[in-house]
């Protein structure tokens, strides 16, 4: 189970992702027996009923409780981000991760409301990725390392993971990924980040179409997608949800960046994310398209477009509901209620 | 401000309605530029934002905390529920009010995860409505007293209210309360409500056709609409949220039966509910058009048809985080991040 802690290149990456254990059964017809007893009309509380019957099953205990929830938070400096893609100098990089570290960014503040804890594991931050456009951002040995830290963050005891990121110019690379995942032309999946407009959005495209251009021959192989166009973070982010689905670890995947990491173990693997559920649709263009693509329908629908693990940390909460409700109702015949 | 707990007719409940307190406006300009300070680019936390700024106003408090958040669940029968309108038998009203008290409810799960309190409040169980195709639901003293009820229920040291219903038959009383208010069908406004199909579901239209012919005279009254055609839960969740508008306590509406309630005040007082945000949209039929009526977008959307105040009370834990992030960020001087 430790195999992510030595990935030494793409073989063993392709490794992983070749046998994935499945949720338990039992647990799910269990859960689902369960449901149809509680005090409440069948299917009354709709998405929460399923959600919780996905996390039992998961989980493999048909009444669970939400433990030791993870948030890790991955940073990475991203070699397109010299090229104004973001509103943001990319200093603000590293100035973001002291304060994660610090306390003061929303996902610390989101984190201590939902009772969840937060690694934050930054990359080479003074190492940005090579420029997508010039090269692959990273080689096969820095992709491999980047997945292992992804995978090794991972707390095998957590009940739930969120992976979250920050990395000035992320939103390019994960433009750039989703359209080297799926097609279509650059400015379907290019939105404004941090909040560029005008010229800048125009470049913006221009980077990443230049992008897919360069790696026009690659763009069949997920992982080689995510090694030439990704970024360290969106490769740990990979490598977490990868971890995470070899422990049984439910995960709920955060807005667009997030989104396009993990696709890329749907793409490479048709149910890599069966553990996965979508926390929240961002209002970052594109994100929408992306989960359309690997199947998944947002719980949350809030305008956020920070990252971070912000979304996902908000799904969290609501997820906490859905099982206290499942795990913690009364039957019909406990509570003496007549039936429909 | 104990004007509600002493309402002896229809006239104390209009002069309640004619003079509103408003938000603070010092506090809504000061979360404002907080805001724009916080370590995120701007705008980046969607709806948090503008719900952080909401409450923020009508506490008074440019950065505050959410305070003892409480829910009222109000419990009534109804006439109407002898003409098989829903799935269940009308002693289910009273069997579910035990559950609330033992703690074994959908409500009483979700309560504990977001740390709010719960008031139970049966309205007269042994006594239903009058059947609203015959008569008037309640007199003018019974709708009084219902609405007083709900007036009192309200701790004046809450920082949030959410108002929650159970009664057996009241999706057919809010559907009828909709049509009164909003014009329209019956059948545009009944929906499922516990799972009534087929020939069940066409006698619950006819039920609300034959109130709405009833009482049809008596339409143009928001207030009128309430008493002949709701009930007890209905008049009392409506007392409820207009004394929490007295003390500026936030609220948030659940689903389709709150929403009918509330609606009478906005009916009756445009910006009646400018103190309340929509908690979730519902399953049930009808309560998207009915939330377009007072002009509210919905928190969340997860398919519940609950009630209890289910759907506002997973709302509430969004405004903890919302008011988490926004009273608890660092600013970008404070944790020396740089600027756009």
């Amino acid at each position: 189970m430790t195999m992510g802690d030595r990935f030494s290149g793409m073989d063993d990456i392709r490794a992983a992702l070749a046998d994935l254990p499945g949720p338990d059964a039992g647990a799910i017809a269990d859960a689902t027996a369960r449901q149809a007893q509680l005090t409440k009309p069948a299917g009354s509380l709709g998405r929460l009923e399923t959600l919780a019957i996905w996390y039992a099953g998961w989980r493999g205990d048909a009444r669970p409780q939400v433990t030791r929830p993870q948030i890790a938070v991955f940073a990475a400096n991203h070699g397109v981000a010299a090229r104004s893609v973001s509103a943001y100098p990319a200093e603000v990089t590293v100035q973001m991760v002291a304060n994660f570290q610090a306390g003061g960014a929303a996902i610390n503040r989101l984190a201590e409301t939902y009772g969840a804890r937060i690694d934050v594991v930054a990359l080479d931050l003074d190492r940005p990725t090579a420029d997508f456009t010039e090269s692959a951002a990273m080689t096969e040995a820095e992709f491999a390392a980047a997945m292992a830290s992804g995978w090794a963050a991972v707390d095998p005891q957590a009940g739930l993971l969120v992976a979250g990121e920050m990395g000035i110019g992320n939103t390019t690379a994960a433009a750039a990924v989703a359209a080297g995942l799926f097609g279509g032309q650059a400015a379907d999946w290019v939105g404004r980040g941090t909040g560029v407009a005008g010229p800048a959005l125009a470049g913006k495209i221009a980077t990443v179409e230049a992008g897919l251009a360069r790696h026009r021959d690659a763009l069949g192989d997920p992982l080689e997608v995510l090694r030439r166009l990704g970024g360290r973070e969106l490769a740990a982010m990979a490598g977490a949800i990868l971890a995470a689905r070899h422990r049984r670890i439910p995960v709920l995947l955060d807005g667009f960046i997030c989104t396009a990491a993990a696709a890329v173990l749907e793409a490479a693997r048709p149910g890599a994310l069966d553990h996965a559920e979508a926390g929240h649709l961002s209002a970052e263009g594109g994100h929408a398209a992306l989960l359309e693509r690997i199947g998944k329908t947002p719980l949350l629908s809030l305008g956020l477009r920070l990252g971070e693990g912000t979304g996902a940390v908000l799904a969290l909460g609501v997820l906490q509901g859905a099982v206290a409700c499942h795990s913690g109702m009364a039957t019909f015949a406990e509570a003496g209620v007549s039936g429909a």
